[in-house]
């Protein structure tokens, strides 16, 4: 077990997450922030980030030949026009076949601990091939995309560029894709200018809902630091819920119909909600965790927080505080 | 008729063509080659670009919303990365069906006389809504459609701002989505800087393929003018083809297997070529001119020409000198 999923760990991280929140609010702590960015994002040593790699990774991303159909592309479901996700509430994959759960952001997942909403990768590497080869997204074999690939000249160049002498493998392709993946990260929001000490660059309802989210509703618990996620598996009571989630991986009883911690940064972009894209609104995810969840949990913070309309709509107002400056995405060109 | 589409017009055609190539070859003529670029894109009096109908239509046609599924969007098959088509023999349609034809580019529409491949549309306003409400391909209940954009408020001030008073109809989609094709046009290439005077814009080879190419090979038969086409239609005798074309709509026995003459300006991008995406080089279209197609038809400039290799690598090179510099497209945020 990578985290600590017991009742005692969320109880300590709440107090944590408190002890936190009662430093930022108010008054701002500029670097000090622990909302705000670590400076560098994380990069595994045999993959590190260069300009053509990058290049290379976006290209891929934007290709639908490296679907078996050769019509669906990353971007596809993880659209740059949505928030790098696709505005259903379940994903759509080969065949046009409707999927069990909602299409994550490819934001900021370069800082996830675990990939996929059960977390069954680990590094954006492990996580990149996979829905490539899903029969039921991209259904691509995986030999003959490389054969694929190695019938284009332009193809054949930029992974040379990017990864010289190691040829053009499943290997190089999640490396190169991860790479543009992990520039697929937030950008500035009037949150983070409030942070840095810009009193006025939120509102006072924005702040309202701050305090509320590390107090009262107890948000802080699960949606910790500069990425609003603890990076770990909850089961938040959604109705009717058959799927194992996180307990299909590791046969934990707290882990049944558990699912990451998604992070919230551009959450208002993101929409609809939950694994399973229940929810089309921030008001309506904010109001399940107010009436305390559908079902019974285990999690003692899954409990109803009595919030009033005003408090629902601060919370709201706080969630799109985090939605970053526009950072403009130019479609490749493909070779 | 629109056009003449007899064997006089053919060969009258054929020497206005030769006429026109004999004035810009080796001695290009400033402005007034006749292969350069009209001063203006031409749209009609009741839908005049502005940049919000541009904005508006972007994002018109790269929201999936605009299909039944919400997962296919215009931009998906006229992809920008794929020299606005999608790089398959024949398009992919709701359900992910194939279907019969292969995707035209969006590239130079706004200088249509016809739209699609038979001809069935004449303006962009009257061909952009056939795609989202045909069954095959997006498969969207127009009144649903105008439903679902008056629920997203970013709409209903986008199209306000755009064609105000007219509210969110077919007709303004229609205008918004067309206003955005019309700056889909195609940029400054090789050629044209050839033609502007810049002896060393093109190799020899490029200017050997163009004198071919108004000459021995006849392309500039059917392929006149700026944007390289006679906008008509013509059987360029396609083993086996059984789809009727320009003949489903005007009875002329002529017409039979006609299929609109498609631009050529960045033809390099927008393989596989044909109607039904039969070949997927430009030396296999050129091949296939030069053996005079592979079924009899009556016109009769499809006979065989009798190109060495080299004469078919120098209209190649010449038609690659027809792709225009890269302009950047920036993926809008949808609302």
């Amino acid at each position: 077990m990578p985290r600590d999923h017991s009742q005692q760990g969320f109880i300590r991280r709440l107090g944590a997450g408190l002890l936190a929140g009662a430093l930022s609010v108010g008054t701002a702590l500029a670097q000090e922030s622990p909302w705000l960015r670590p400076a560098a994002v994380p990069a595994p040593a045999d993959n590190q980030p260069t300009a053509t790699r990058i290049e290379l990774g976006k290209k891929l991303f934007f290709d639908p030949r490296l679907s078996g159909s050769n019509w669906i592309s990353c971007a596809t479901c993880h659209n740059p026009a949505l928030g790098w996700s696709d505005g259903l509430p379940t994903a759509i994959g080969d065949g046009m076949k409707v999927l069990e759960r909602n299409t994550p952001t490819i934001l900021n997942t370069a800082y996830n601990r675990f990939q996929f909403w059960d977390g069954r990768a680990r590094t954006l590497e492990e996580q990149a091939i996979k829905p490539i080869i899903a029969e039921v997204e991209m259904n691509q074999d995986m030999d003959e995309l490389i054969e694929e690939l190695k019938a284009i000249p332009g193809y054949v160049a930029l992974f040379e560029a990017a990864y010289p002498g190691e040829g053009i493998t499943a290997d190089t392709i999640a490396k190169a894709i991860a790479s543009f993946e992990r520039t697929i990260v937030s950008t500035e929001s009037p949150f983070d200018r409030w942070q840095k000490g810009e009193e006025n660059a939120v509102s006072d309802a924005v702040k309202r809902g701050f305090e509320l989210f590390q107090g009262k509703a107890r948000c802080v618990v699960c949606h910790q630091g500069f990425n609003f996620t603890d990076d770990g598996f909850h089961n938040v009571g959604l109705k009717g819920d058959k799927d194992p989630g996180r307990y299909k991986l590791v046969k934990v009883k707290v882990l049944k119909h558990a699912f990451k911690t998604p992070t919230l940064r551009d959450v208002e972009l993101t929409w609809p909600y939950m694994h399973d894209g229940r929810y089309q609104t921030l008001e309506e995810v904010v109001e399940h965790y107010s009436r305390g969840g559908d079902t019974k949990v285990v999690d003692p913070n899954i409990r109803p927080l009595g919030l009033s309309k005003q408090e629902v709509a601060d919370l709201v107002a706080f969630l799109k505080s985090l939605t970053g400056d526009r950072r403009p995405i130019e479609v490749p060109e493909l070779p």
